[in-house]
């Protein structure tokens, strides 16, 4: 599963966010190094899949280009589960990994979202 | 210019981020339509000019994956300056462009930013 998957189903299965506002949203812009791939990618799918489990996930939109920068966007009930996740054991793990292998930079920013709107087009699934 | 260049230059160009807090941030998800290619091109590009001209403006983030899935994150002074920006009347005839030819849909979310942290890599510029 990729972050472009979630991001699918979670947006064209849910038109409307019924997410009590305000929730919360964790922006995490990152750029990969040239190395890892393999092991990357499967990092990179299993955090996808245990933030999905994590108390409070509402869901995630994540984007990574052909020059490598990512925009990753996690979006919480409250703060408490973000930080719940950001100390889970395994993601601890993959966070370092990150640091020592996956990334050139990354920047993280939490943030509270008080207004949300979308536009479908009749076309759109 | 592209997002992606925006980017690039605003990230590594200011490793600590000077920026007052809280500050606010309107994250931009969407899905483009498979038409309107280079009249698409040319309008991205313009916003994104016209976007750091604007009162308030701190920087912006904008990665599209090969799927056509986009995440732009812009981040502001206030609330004023994002409401100022949405009513632009250059980028008001864009938005109209958006939902008539280029976007399948799209999610707009205004959040307030309380919170960032950054790592860089020793080998990172």
């Amino acid at each position: 599963m990729t972050g472009e998957d979630v991001m699918g189903k979670e947006v064209k299965g849910n038109k409307k966010l019924n997410w009590p506002k305000p929730y919360f949203a964790v922006v995490f812009t990152a750029q990969r190094s040239l190395s890892g791939d393999d092991i990357y990618e499967i990092t990179s799918d299993r955090m996808m899949d245990l933030a999905q489990q994590q108390p409070g996930f509402l869901g995630v939109e994540s984007v990574r280009g052909d020059d490598g920068l990512g925009i990753t966007v996690s979006y919480w009930r409250d703060r408490d589960a973000i930080r719940a996740w950001r100390e889970n054991s395994e993601h601890l793990i993959a966070q370092e990994m990150g640091r020592q292998e996956f990334y050139q930079w990354y920047r993280v920013r939490i943030a509270e979202v008080t207004d949300d709107h979308a536009f479908f087009a009749d076309t759109a699934i």
